[in-house]
C-alpha cells in the first residue's frame, strides 16, 4: 500500500497489464523501433485514449515529451514568449509554481502573484483579480504536491484574458478539464503520478500557440519541432508511453475522468474526515476545506511530535502501508498521504483504519 | 533476431532480467519514489558498474539526464560555452554530428570540419590537422550509425588541445575509452543502442568543466545543478536505470568492455567480409576499412536494386530477422545491419548465413 507522493504505484491491474507486456506475443516496446509500424499504433491508441480519456479537442495536440516537469518549467517560456521581454503571469500557491516561476525567469519576465505566508508556507490560492492582460499566459499549477494545495476546477477568467499553462503532472486525468472554457493554452503532465512512470511527460498544447518559440529553445522542448516529427522527432521514450496507454484504458473501463473525480472524492474526504474528527490528534494544515488537495493530504500527529511520528511510521510500514514520510524538504514531523488513481478505495479505508486505530490506541495509553 | 539501429533489443540475459524485475519481491524500480532508499541503492549501484565498466576515472561524474541525445546536443555547448561567441570545433562526419552541430549554432559559434563529399555522402572522417586551438571544446560522433563510421579509438590530440565533446551514443560500452589519453571533457550516450531502452542518457563530465553554463541553460541540462542534486534534482527515470545496470552488470559478467570490443570486431567482420567476397552482390559504401563501423553496417544489393531489397528484406523478415530497412532518411534501396551489444555472435552467424544463401540463391536463377 504505497501512498508516495510519486513515483509510485500504478492501479494494480494496470501493474498486472505491464507484466503481460514482458510475456507478449509481440515484443514489448522497451525493445521496438520508435519507428517500427508496431510502436507507432501503440503511439496512434495512446493518443487517441489519452484524447478520449480527457476529452482534448482537435484544435489541440498530444505530445509525449523528455525532461518532466522541470522540463516544461523552461518550455513553457521558451515556446510562448518570443522575448525575455515578454511578460507571462505565474500564480504562486507552493513549491512547484515557485519553482516554475524561477526557471521562467531566464526566459520571460514572470509577473508573480503569490499567496506565499510570511512564514513560508502556503494556505490559500493567489486572488485571481488584476490579472496582467498583456501576459502571455497565465501560469498555475493545479494541484501542489508539497503544499496540498488544489484548484478542482480550473478558473474561468473570460476569454480576454490570456491562455492559461497548466502543470497538472498530480492531478491529470483525476477530474474533467474544460478545456474552451478555461481558455486552457498549454498543460503538460509528468507521467509518474497518475498516468505512468518517471521519464515522460504528456504535454497537449493549443494549436494556435505553437510555433513563437525562442531562438534559444533545444529541439527537444521544441512544441514545433515535435508536433512536425509527429512525437518523432528524436526518440520517444517507447515503453513509458505504452504505459500510459495502458493507464488511459483502464480509467475508460472504469467509467472515465468523471469516476477518477468520485473516487478522489471519496478517498480524500475518507482520510480528511478522520483528521477532522480527531480532536487535534491529527492535524492538516489547510482550514480552507475548498482548495484542500484531493491527491495529497498533508496532516501531522500532535503537532509534530517526533516521537509519535517515527512510531505511526514504523507500525505504519509493519501493517504494509508505506511512502507517508518522504525525503521532500518538508519539514520534520510532517506526513502526506498520496491518493493518485493508482491507490484504491480499499487500501485507503485500510490506511484509514490504521490512522485511527493507532490514535485510538495512543487515546487510551 | 533484431538488426534495427535502435530502440532495439538488448543481450537475451539482460532482457531475462528485466522480466524477473516485475516478480521480484523488492517492488519493480517503475513504481518506486526516485527518493527511496531502495533506488538509491539502485542508482548507486548502476552508478558504481558503469564506472567499472568504463574505467570512468575519479575526476568525472556520471549523470543519468532525460533528454536523448538531441537533448545533448543542446546541454553540451549550454553548459561548455559562456556565450554564444564562445567557438567549438565540430568534426561532422555524418548526420549526428551534423544535426548536433546546427543545434549548436543556438549557443556557441561552431567551427564545423566536415569530410562530406559534394554528393552528400560522409566516407571519411575529417582532417585533425589545424584544429581551432581556442575553441571551448572539440566536438565529435564516435559511431555515426546513419553513415556507418567509427572510430574506433578516440584521438589524441595532445595536452594542449580542447577537451573532447563525444556523442558516444550508438558504441559506448563497445570498446574502452583512454579518458584521459584522449582528454575526454564530456561524454554522453543514450541509453537505447548499447545499455539500455529510451528515456535516459547517460552522460559522463569531467569535474573541471562544471559550472560554466549559460544563464539560458534549462535546469535538467545544466549539469551542475544535476551533479550537486546528485542525479535527484528531478525526477529521474527510476526504471531505466535499473535495466542499465543489468547491462553494466552483464557486461562484467561477460568479461568487460574488451570481451565487448572482441565480439564488435568478431561480428562486424562477419558481415563485411560475406559483402567483400560477394563480388558486388552486396555493396558498402565505406572502401576505408579503418573507420568502417562495427556498430552498424550499411549495405546495398546490387546497387540497391528495389526489387531484390525487398525480397530480401522479407525473406529475411519469414527467418525472423528483423530491423535491416528503417524508416531513417536513408535511402531507398538501402539497408543495414546493427551490431549493439544485444545482437550475439550466434544471431550474427544467422544473418550471414541468410545473407550468403541469398545470394547464392539468386546467383544462381
Amino acid at each position: 500500500m504505497n501512498f508516495s507522493p510519486g513515483p509510485t504505484n500504478l492501479p494494480a491491474a494496470v501493474e498486472a497489464e505491464v507484466k503481460k507486456l514482458f510475456d507478449s506475443e509481440r515484443m514489448c516496446s522497451m525493445y521496438l523501433s520508435h519507428r517500427s509500424p508496431e510502436f507507432i499504433s501503440i503511439l496512434e491508441e495512446t493518443t487517441k485514449l489519452a484524447r478520449e480519456v480527457m476529452h482534448i479537442p482537435d484544435n489541440y495536440e498530444v505530445l509525449f515529451m523528455h525532461g518532466g516537469g522541470h522540463g516544461q518549467f523552461a518550455a513553457a517560456p521558451m515556446n510562448l514568449c518570443t522575448s525575455k521581454e515578454d511578460k507571462a503571469t505565474y500564480l504562486v500557491n507552493g513549491t512547484w509554481s515557485q519553482r516554475a516561476a524561477e526557471e521562467a525567469s531566464k526566459y520571460a519576465t514572470p509577473i508573480v502573484v503569490s499567496s506565499q505566508n510570511k512564514d513560508g508556507s502556503f494556505t490559500s490560492n493567489p486572488s485571481l483579480d488584476n490579472i496582467d492582460k498583456d501576459s502571455k499566459y497565465i501560469y498555475l499549477c493545479s494541484n501542489e504536491t508539497v503544499n496540498g494545495i488544489e484548484m478542482h476546477r480550473l478558473p474561468k477568467l473570460g476569454p480576454d484574458s490570456p491562455p492559461l499553462v497548466i502543470d497538472a503532472s498530480s492531478d491529470f486525468s483525476t477530474k474533467s478539464i474544460d478545456w474552451v472554457e478555461s481558455n486552457v493554452g498549454l498543460l503538460y503532465a509528468c507521467a509518474s503520478k497518475n498516468i505512468g512512470h518517471p521519464g515522460l511527460t504528456m504535454v497537449v498544447i493549443r494549436k494556435d500557440l505553437i510555433g513563437n518559440q525562442q531562438n534559444i529553445c533545444p529541439g527537444v522542448f521544441c512544441y514545433k519541432t515535435n508536433v512536425e516529427g509527429e512525437n518523432l522527432w528524436n526518440t520517444i521514450a517507447t515503453f513509458n508511453v505504452e504505459v500510459v496507454g495502458i493507464v488511459m484504458k483502464w480509467i475508460l473501463q472504469q467509467g472515465g475522468v468523471e469516476e477518477m473525480e468520485t473516487r478522489s472524492i471519496a478517498k480524500s474526504s475518507m482520510i480528511y474526515d478522520l483528521i477532522e474528527n480527531s480532536n487535534g490528534f491529527f492535524c492538516t494544515p489547510l482550514q480552507d476545506k475548498s482548495i484542500r488537495s484531493r491527491m495529497n493530504v498533508p496532516f501531522d500527529i500532535c503537532g509534530g511530535d517526533q516521537e509519535l511520528t517515527k512510531e505511526f511510521v514504523i507500525k505504519g510500514w509493519e501493517q504494509g502501508i508505506v511512502g507517508l514520510r518522504t525525503k521532500t524538504p518538508f519539514g520534520v514531523g510532517k506526513l502526506r498521504a498520496s491518493l493518485y488513481n493508482g491507490v484504491s478505495v480499499e487500501n485507503t479505508v485500510k490506511l484509514a483504519t490504521f490512522m485511527d486505530q493507532f490514535m485510538k490506541c495512543k487515546q487510551k495509553s
